[in-house]
């Protein structure tokens, strides 16, 4: 029983094949232009990030504030020249893209010191990203009888891993940095099952329990104290086009969500427009189109149950 | 092309920053604690669990009858002085926490050999959860057409892994490890995007179909021989509230589920005294809140549906 | 702080107990038989037939027209090894199970050659395969207000790493491999929460928004330019069974999809007489059991929502 070596001489005809098809499928091959940012190292500094927003809990056992202070600062080097590189390759890569120009036509410009500049501004918010995950901590607490201890949920709770690495995606979306936060954002998805696109803004003490198949699109606002459950989508209602019939990209497409709102399992609120006022409560499988006023309770008239026997 | 070397000297007042936000954000932090379960252990020993219940399938090929005993026997020894050690971490964990002291008060107390108890108690399980897998497997392959074998359900369906993981974890949650069940619970759904609290009691030949977004809630109670497709939520009615306004943990919270139950898609029973009776049928979409009796078919009146000719 | 070593001797008996189980419950074993397939190299077969079809995006840089034919050329001369080598495992455990007889009744039948077949005419569709996924990602891009960029797309968007995958295991699933298709699906749908059985067949320029929660059935077929929404199951209606209540494998029980139909979130069509005409559009939550013609919009009478003030 072996492999037939003669029939492997059909090998170098199929790599033709598929190198004619890289010349004629540009679209979908990146050759020839500058070093795009890395998956696997931006998958490792955010790693590196989650060990900074909570120090002891995953990699580094033994810390105390006797050695902590070096375990961050050395830390925060490597993660910015680390960070500094992925960074610089995502500006470039994307004017190249833009222009339609090789990789060196840009000598002239100094991407490294642009994406400096970006991410020692996106270090010095770390403090207060930590005070805005630790509220997020105590809602889930808060929130979700099932909890034993804060431990508990920082261990394990996936929507505080979908919030963690949202509000790192967007400090790095609201910088304009290309690329990355969606790398993050989908890296999460794929992990929780919760889609947060980097463009939402969230407000501090957000709460989702259980989180899969939650949508939360690029243009929603969503301010403090939120809570939402498994399967919700804060979605768009229908898309602008212009003249032409494209899409018109960037306008504000997804909803707003006031203080305190509780918005339980699959219901769907959709448009730019739509506003649901501060501690209103959505029920389950609810779908809203249209503003609600605060203190407002909206639920569903149950489509009636039909019971029969089994044969 | 070069970063700034000028502009990393901030990095050490930044260092400052996040170690201050350390002393300020206690909740979040692990400093100066005992050590902690290992997240990264705990799924290690989980894999081992996963090559012992099914010998042959995954690591270690040409296992045969004459050298399996060796094999698993081996696998078990170090297993036992893994879960050992990582069971007594968090247990010695949760009582420092609980009781706000230092990890060192505890020389007393031997966590080790309360863990170890615990340890060979679990272990001896194994035959009889391999006696309850074996049966999920085949009620898999019974309700699923798709199914070519039983070796491609235990290959490849996340039904099967959820409810492998979910049956480990219930083993040390009775026997009230801390931390652990819960750990492995959401690993697990990361994997399947299926959710099943370790609280979640269920019988034998269980299948689970497809499964992204189901919700199994900590205080179920599920019979032998029941199927459940994607989208299912077994969850809280409303939760019940002390005088302080505080939630009451511990309660019967989710329904019970009847032998031989059918539940089909995205369909919502909710509530601690809801009982489905035996051999009923849920239909999709459904939204239950009280009790209905054994052989019933429950279906919604659907919403009609409007045609219109596409302008 | 120790275990106790006395305690240990209780482990030969576990294992003894365990073995035992093995010999007992042999449906969940895999001893005594032929290799396997290896999971693990499944999943890096499929990485490197990524890093073929989307040449330059993730592991290897630095990649350009000069250098690309001997990269291309390595990596097929490897994959086809390794694919021959999983294949002929997947053909020889399938024909002992069936069979009943043990690994080495085969030596006459040579399922390396026969499975050296089937690599090479899976790996001359390559350039085919890059031809509908760069309508795919195109599709993505038409479809969605939030892409900034075909790269964007190819870096990380679930619905284009889901119909890849499938893409891949439907050509193996055609060539009746088995085992391998369905390890291949259920990584992905593990991955990206998309559940797309490896018998479907799916047309160019299919794109998949958000994504999690879809099911797809193994015998549905869906046309070009078809976009789904997250939460949407093609599935099956009902299972024949045969006069002694076995299901019967192998009918069509999914859906036929138009070409350029649009199906909205959490939308169900069951059946396998159920056909959607091409250019209609199945609104949010709409639930079908019967065909419509082409061209036709079809929406929920949306259940009415109930307004009250919270207390």
């Amino acid at each position: 029983m072996a492999t037939d070596f003669r029939r492997k001489e059909i090998l170098p005809d199929i790599t033709e094949q598929i190198v004619t098809s890289y010349h004629e499928l540009g679209t979908i091959n990146h050759l020839g232009h500058c070093p795009l940012p890395s998956y696997s190292e931006v998958i490792a500094i955010l790693t590196d990030l989650s060990e900074i927003l909570y120090p002891g809990y995953r990699r580094r056992q033994n810390l105390h504030f006797g050695n902590v202070t070096y375990h961050v600062g050395d830390l925060l080097d490597t993660l910015h020249d680390r960070l500094t590189q992925q960074i610089a390759r995502a500006l470039r890569h994307e004017l190249t893209t833009q222009t339609q120009v090789t990789c060196e036509s840009y000598v002239e410009r100094d991407f490294e010191s642009d994406a400096q500049v970006i991410t020692i501004e996106f270090l010095r918010t770390i403090p207060e990203l930590r005070s805005k995950l630790a509220k997020d901590v105590q809602a889930a607490y808060d929130g979700d009888p099932a909890a034993g201890s804060l431990d508990e949920i920082i261990f394990s709770y996936p929507g505080l891993e979908a919030i963690t690495n949202h509000r790192i995606a967007h400090e790095l979306y609201r910088r304009k940095v290309p690329f990355i936060p969606r790398m993050i954002s989908e890296y999460s998805h794929s992990r929780t099952g919760i889609d947060i696109h980097p463009g939402a803004t969230i407000g501090h003490s957000f709460f989702i329990d259980h989180g899969t198949g939650v949508v939360i699109g690029e243009t929603c606002e969503i301010h403090p104290y939120v809570k939402i459950y498994q399967g919700v989508t804060l979605g768009a209602l229908s898309f602008p086009k212009d003249g032409e019939g494209n899409i018109i990209r960037g306008s504000k497409r997804h909803p707003t969500i006031g203080e305190g709102v509780v918005i339980y399992a699959n219901a769907t609120i959709l448009g730019g427009d739509t506003v649901v006022g501060a501690h209103s409560v959505i029920g389950a499988s609810v779908s809203l189109t249209k503003s609600i006023p605060p203190n407002t309770i909206v639920t569903i008239e149950k489509p009636s149950l039909k019971f029969r026997e089994a044969s």
